[in-house]
């Protein structure tokens, strides 16, 4: 006796306010469209997939991918604007996009560097920021690695150019294991990116709200803890000196201008030992190191996405609370049924749980808890505390 | 080339922490969906419209009637709790669901206090608490107005004593036009609700949520101003002395225990011009004069609301910036454009914008803008500026 959701098909396009294509139906999408319901626009997710996340909390699904340009000509076809959730689509067929008349944001070129990262490493030394010494080498060419070893050290980080997240496309080689392990490397288009191993005393985080026009505004810079390549957690405002904070804000606005980035521009930074940054990952789109932003901000980095692709103005990314924490809820088996913790983990009142409605699978991001404190530490232990309780662990 | 949203309906329940009915599918329920993504409820909503702005907004539509007893029915039969977005469902409907071993909350005796105000004056009164001096005649019976209002004075407020909201079912006789307005007065069952005009310094709201089990949390007192019986805007923290404060709050919580309210309960005060808090109406759902919680309280109203009716701990309500205003976005013609407006509202950083996704209708409630701010008179200026910008007045 249930009808389909969000139906009235032909109603709600005269209604909306706005209508935003988004390539990719994850957890980005489902928050983005959560955003999107207060501001009455409507969100259609590309997606293959009718049970993912953002067509679970009822985010229109055109069915398709992102790698087919048919699919997404009829995403954009009914869409003010289209934009994404992930890296998936290939650049060439944005490029297209463009070409037949429709509205792309972040624009192709600026995408390109989020996806490619031959690329961005390329033209952010070009332009002078600092970023950890590489090179592009062919996918199995051990010599080509020993020599850099040699220039840079050991370990070495081989990188699959493109196509790599949470983890996966990450591998850090070691001089011991060098030999053995380079067919199971990653790579793509038949090419390593190599990376020296930079002596990291913390990894940070800036995102930056754009709009076509220019005006920005970048949200409190983040501290991430990454395990395994997957962000495990983060501190909002880090819990840095202020300088580095101001330095951090300016790279990262730097990048989004230089780039021409709209919407949410997340630039990661490696803090080195010697308290240099360095840029280490572009995304540009909404980014998991601001999930804090939906309570802890007066304006969360999914509706200022939204508004930046709209060219609307963007909202205040002033602090409601002077510390947030954010944990990730990582799949620990296909078991665990998060469901069966949730009234337990809702106890503590500084707790906010987001569950992204994931058939759970070890290692895969199920959902993330923020909590708001006075004191970073006391975040970070309530956010664990729920985490630990949701996850069984 | 767009399908279904929320699609996978074979999927969803398996995956959602829990199922929730909600009879009823306008803005509240649409704000509830957007509440119940974070924590992966389901939210079923009855509703024959598909166009209803819960609908819209991605809730699976369950098509039919609240006032049809198979149709409630057919929405219990897949929930773990059902629940309201008004007070249509017939009180003896509610009932049968129960006996039929269904979870209804607001239990169907809290839901019918709140859908008959003859009922509610008179356990109120029972219970002590003060309520406007009134009386239940015969609808028509001019004398019976006569002798009340000689008893109480003029002007009499003559209200339908169930179905009225939004300034429906509701007069203001004086003696003046007594005599020729009787039969366009409310009425509903063949009765009048008459009751005194109380001499009103303020208007006031506390929205209380509880538990099955007794826990409950109180949100700060609104202070509200009506205009022809709609909620025109508010004010949280209302500007009164901390001792009302403390007496509204609890009145309010022992009129919540009284009556074993679940999920939220508002209920609405007058402050009279003698200091006393006089019980005005009750509702026992997310309600009107909670909208500012969205933004300005650790946990919305409607988080509260379904935490509370699934008896899962519930959320602080704590707030999260000195002062809130909300001003209501009413229809002042059927060729309002809100959309259109929106950029431009949103211009002030101060201001959060909900719109509700409706066709435009003179005095129908389209949406409502939130402001946060240090002191309430500068939320209050931030919000109607936006409303202005808005509704083009």
């Amino acid at each position: 006796m249930t009808g389909p959701a969000g139906g009235a098909l032909a109603q709600r396009d005269r209604r909306a306010t706005a209508t935003v294509g988004c390539v990719g139906a994850g957890q980005l999408a489902r928050m983005t469209h959560q955003a999107a319901i207060g501001l009455d626009i409507e969100l259609q997710v590309l997606t293959p997939d009718p049970g993912a996340p953002a067509v679970l909390a009822g985010a229109r699904q055109v069915p398709g991918r992102p790698d087919d340009l048919d699919d997404l000509l009829a995403l954009a076809k009914g869409c003010d604007v289209v934009t994404f959730d992930h890296e998936h689509a290939p650049a060439a067929f944005l490029s297209a996009l463009v070409d037949a008349g429709h509205v792309v944001r972040p624009e192709p070129m600026a995408k390109r560097l989020a996806q490619d990262k031959r690329h961005a490493r390329r033209i952010l030394e070009q332009a002078g920021f600092a970023v950890p010494p590489f090179a592009v080498v062919d996918a199995g060419d051990g010599p080509a690695l020993e020599r850099f070893a040699h220039e840079h050290g050991w370990p070495v980080v081989v990188k699959a150019p493109r196509g790599g997240y949470d983890g996966r496309g990450v591998a850090v080689v070691h001089r011991a294991d060098c030999s053995e392990r380079l067919e199971a490397l990653p790579a793509s288009d038949g090419q390593w990116l190599l990376e020296a191993m930079v002596p990291i005393a913390l990894e940070l985080a800036v995102l930056v709200a754009r709009r076509p026009s220019g005006w920005w505004s970048a949200y409190p810079v983040v501290e991430t803890v990454q395990c395994e390549g997957i962000c495990r957690e983060l501190v909002m405002p880090a819990r840095i000196p202020p300088e580095i904070a101001e330095r951090a804000t300016a790279l990262a606005v730097a990048v989004a201008q230089g780039i021409d980035a709209t919407g949410i521009l997340a630039v990661e930074f490696f803090l080195t030992t010697s308290g240099e940054l360095v840029v280490n990952e572009l995304a540009a789109r909404p980014h998991n190191s601001g999930h804090a932003t939906i309570e802890a901000s007066r304006t969360s980095q999914f509706e200022n996405h939204l508004r930046g692709v709209l060219d609307w103005p963007l909202g205040s990314t002033t602090m409601l609370a002077p510390a947030a924490a954010t944990v990730n809820l990582i799949g620990p088996s296909a078991s665990v049924d998060l469901g069966r913790g949730l009234p337990a983990a809702l106890e503590d009142p500084r707790v906010h749980v987001h569950l992204y409605g994931k058939d759970p699978e070890p290692g895969r991001k199920l959902g993330h808890v923020t909590a708001l404190a006075d004191e970073p530490e006391a975040a970070l232990a309530a956010a664990h505390g729920a985490a630990a309780i949701l996850t069984g662990r």
